[in-house]
């Protein structure tokens, strides 16, 4: 966790056991990445913003994202958290994964803080088409008086990735970041851990620096490489194995993997 | 939509047919009730606090419930929202009905707003607890210096049951109030809809208002009765069936449900 220094815990989780072999380094998705590709993720997201005492008033919202992974929002006056944006432009919006997990604080989020515009023009056209596309009922209410399109110019970004795994970025590198083309490749992952165990378990001992794993299942994919979460005798542990190159799309996902196993298999046993 | 007054319209959804007897008055939850149920049903909400520019600061939190409703947060005093909190005790806390729906907008949601406390004697221990037992990885990071357990006291309640569903209420009928003890019953939703699809529509002619009803399906249960979307050929409506009395208990869902189908096959039809 390098950005925390907790102090003297209870009751701690047990060690993690350190990989035997060197490791080649895999690149992650960026701070940016991470958040494009949650926004991408889904719709539903919480907003906040201030109310008129200058307190802090949360909401859940639908959004959309235009190309620069702006929020747009369609929101009512007659609701509290449009007055509130009329009244002060100030706001946050936050985002969680939609994938299902057991824990919680593993999922991934990212909050979003900025100030709100009324879009003008191209944008406003852009804004609307947008917000049409990613919310079904948007047509329903879009062109009532009382609702207003506003999107928000994102200036200061954190994520948190699950436990230990967090940092910032700000809004120039959010808006030139793409989301992962895979997202969250939850299909892809069952697959992986119902079928191809013995290939993960290659990738995890020859690639990921457990020679004397026993087992290894995938918690996550990107388009970058696999996370494993990786059994040995010495306990259990972490390990990440890279593509070949970045996957471009969700049909390349398979034959990336492919190759990935086909290398674990190849490599010399350490 | 009693609390709203939106303007003109450009794709309206259809119209709804009216009941075409006289139905008794089914009572509903109150907007308190609805809150306490919300808070019950997850442990999983969207916290606002302020930053220290003042601007309005969202995060995803997990957190537990004091038997008045107090939610009791445990944060990190290196994370923004910690040191929010420290800076600044006001707060609102948004949780979200974690049942699926296809319609974001559909879903009950509600705001909490107050200000925290950090809780001291019986109340910490309380608190302490509750927490442990609502949030399986507390145990992990509870006793790091750096976390803090915080108590919201609510003051205001914002509660949106979906369209044209919504209300405020005060945080002394917030603590007042119980959650509903039957929750959102999804299994009992889903086991009438599948199997007792007869028992339903005999509910929707004799008891609901709709005697041309040629199907209904149930789609909320709570303690006081039914929520139903009825067909008929004059168009799709909504309808309410009331049990005899408040179910107190899980456990006597199924024989209300019972007692309402017997009523309802037992009334003359209009």
């Amino acid at each position: 966790m390098p950005e925390l220094d907790h102090g003297v815990p209870s009751e701690a989780p047990p060690p993690v056991p350190p990989p035997l072999t060197d490791v080649e380094a895999v690149p992650r998705r960026s701070t940016a990445e991470e958040a494009r590709t949650l926004l991408a993720a889904t719709n539903v997201a919480t907003l906040a913003t201030l109310s008129d005492d200058g307190g802090p008033w949360g909401s859940m919202v639908t959004y959309a994202a235009l190309p620069d992974g702006s929020p747009v929002l369609c929101v009512s006056q007659l609701a509290e958290h449009g007055r509130n944006l009329a009244r002060d432009a100030r706001a946050s919006l936050v985002v969680v994964d939609p994938a299902p997990v057991a824990d919680p604080l593993a999922a991934g989020r990212v909050t979003l803080a900025g100030a709100v515009i009324r879009p003008a023009g191209e944008e406003h056209a852009a804004a609307r088409a947008a917000y049409l596309a990613a919310v079904d009922s948007g047509r329903y209410y879009i062109d009532y008086t009382d609702f207003s399109l506003y999107v928000l110019r994102v200036e200061r970004v954190r994520w948190v990735g699950g436990y230990g795994r967090m940092s910032s970025t700000d809004g120039a590198d959010y808006a030139a970041a793409q989301a992962d083309p895979i997202g969250g490749a939850r299909g892809a992952v069952d697959h992986l851990n119902a079928d191809h165990a013995d290939a993960l378990l290659a990738m995890a001992r020859s690639l990921g620096g457990y020679p004397d794993a026993t087992s290894a299942r995938c918690t996550a994919a990107d388009r970058y490489g696999l996370d494993l979460v990786v059994e040995t005798e010495r306990g259990t542990a972490p390990a990440r194995v890279g593509f070949a190159e970045p996957v471009a799309d969700p049909a390349s996902l398979r034959g990336a993997t492919v190759e990935l196993t086909r290398r674990a298999r190849a490599s010399p046993a350490p």
